[in-house]
């Protein structure tokens, strides 16, 4: 294990096994070789042309993409863990489809899918962190064993996916409150400190993700608790008790590793006359197409 | 003018007007199209093989490398600067010719000819900052008339391009001593915090750079005054107004930008909702071939 193994888990894309999925006349996302299958065989509003997945060729709007997606999706569930291996289930929360950040969504999908069809997504992530005499501590956050992904593992303070009817202060503030009964007033004073990305292919998952980074400085009495049943319980850790979990083991949620080693960097706990220092950096922040 | 935009300037290359440079068979530089021609007539150690500019095919050390171009530089520099319109000239400095960060230098060259031969460098840039109840001020240096390099340009406290002979640190100490009269124990409490990189052709400059960021946190009453010549004056501004300078203007030396921007999202100071944020941030980081 090293920060860099954790960057290169984010990273390991082979092309090879997907197509591109086409929604008005551009690529939005991936699919794998055997789910492409499975949608060709599925028919319309799918289609399998020029090597490539087609949805909704003959749906000129987004409500009408995003109607027809939604009527086809406990189908598509069943199909897909049946035929091509993907254990994907209805969420009940839309996130946007969009190429860009910023861009009007060429539809909406339900969160349970978005990770089949590799369509990008968009979350934010809080780094809570105490600063003393004797330096810096973060608040380590223990999953619960029911989560869907990564069960048990640790992870940050608050972190979560980026629906399409939220600004993303808005569901910080949603996410804090619900994960670690932060006050809207404690969780508003984040302070945006960057993005990460990263595209790989993990655990039958396609995750074309782009993180939001946010860093809250907590006082020392101040203790957050878990709320809605995400989170186990919060501990606050040294910040070098926290590198040594990073650097040497996998307890952290695979991508909240990335966003640790972001703020190490931020913080000047990594030195950059480490040989893979630009690897790192270089690592989260992948070209986003 | 915009954030972008100052971005954009520095990731600006057109791939059809350059040949590689290869040096013990690897690529480590880039050559324009005019100034290949120009080493093709110069003949050993430079010779022009398969579409690309090869140095030194008989020299089996960085050391005899590092020689022989050194006696070649000066016959180098007029041909130059008379048929391939670079105006380098020598500056007695000897920075390392590397693919990687961290490697061993293939060869030395001298830093006035490392833009003409498309070298990746490297440098320091300290972000000199103070903090108080109305918020964050930056330290801002005007460049002296004289310097051959964006002469008059407002830039960093400290910024300069790193040599072989000296770790990072090392050089971060040393610059901050001579231009702007830090002393050692207050440079060295500089916190490193990042970095960012390029690729660029600007005024008949090949700029592949990689630029260590680091912040240093000044206390009120602390003032830096130039020492070497290098810069007229130091000026306190409020985040505000350098932030509205950058956006609006080219005042900061070009590369300058840059490090401001990549400051002023470390800092929350740039809101992730904008539509450009992402393009901003995978813009300070270029993969590194």
């Amino acid at each position: 294990m090293s920060f860099l193994h954790h960057i290169q888990i984010c990273n390991r894309w082979p092309a090879e096994r997907f197509l591109p999925l086409c929604i008005a006349g551009q690529r939005f996302g991936w699919v794998t070789q055997a789910f492409a299958a499975v949608l060709e065989g599925f028919g319309p509003p799918f289609a399998l042309t020029q090597g490539a997945v087609v949805f909704g060729a003959e749906l000129p709007t987004a409500v009408e993409r995003t109607k027809a997606f939604d009527e086809s999706l406990d189908a598509l569930v069943e199909k897909a863990g049946a035929q091509a291996g993907h254990n994907f289930r209805r969420r009940g929360e839309l996130y946007p489809v969009v190429r860009r950040w910023g861009d009007a969504p060429v539809m909406l999908m339900d969160r349970g899918a978005v990770a089949s069809f590799g369509i990008r997504s968009f979350g934010v992530h809080l780094n809570g962190f105490v600063r003393d005499k004797s330096g810096l501590s973060l608040w380590v956050g223990k999953r619960a064993l029911d989560k869907a992904v990564a069960p048990g593992k640790l992870d940050h303070l608050v972190a979560g996916g980026q629906p399409f009817d939220l600004s993303l202060r808005e569901n910080l503030i949603k996410e804090a409150g619900e994960e670690a009964s932060l006050s809207p007033e404690v969780a508003g004073r984040a302070k945006p400190v960057g993005a990460l990305n990263y595209l790989t292919y993990w655990e039958n998952q396609i995750r074309d993700d782009v993180l939001f980074v946010y860093d809250l400085e907590l006082s020392a009495g101040m203790e957050p608790h878990p709320r809605d049943g995400e989170m186990q319980y919060f501990e606050l850790w040294p910040l070098a008790k926290v590198m040594r979990c990073v650097e040497e083991t996998d307890a952290f949620k695979f991508n909240v590793n990335l966003v640790l080693i972001d703020f190490f960097i931020r913080h000047g706990a990594l030195d950059p006359e480490r040989p893979d220092y630009l690897d790192i950096l270089s690592g989260l922040h992948s070209p986003l197409d």
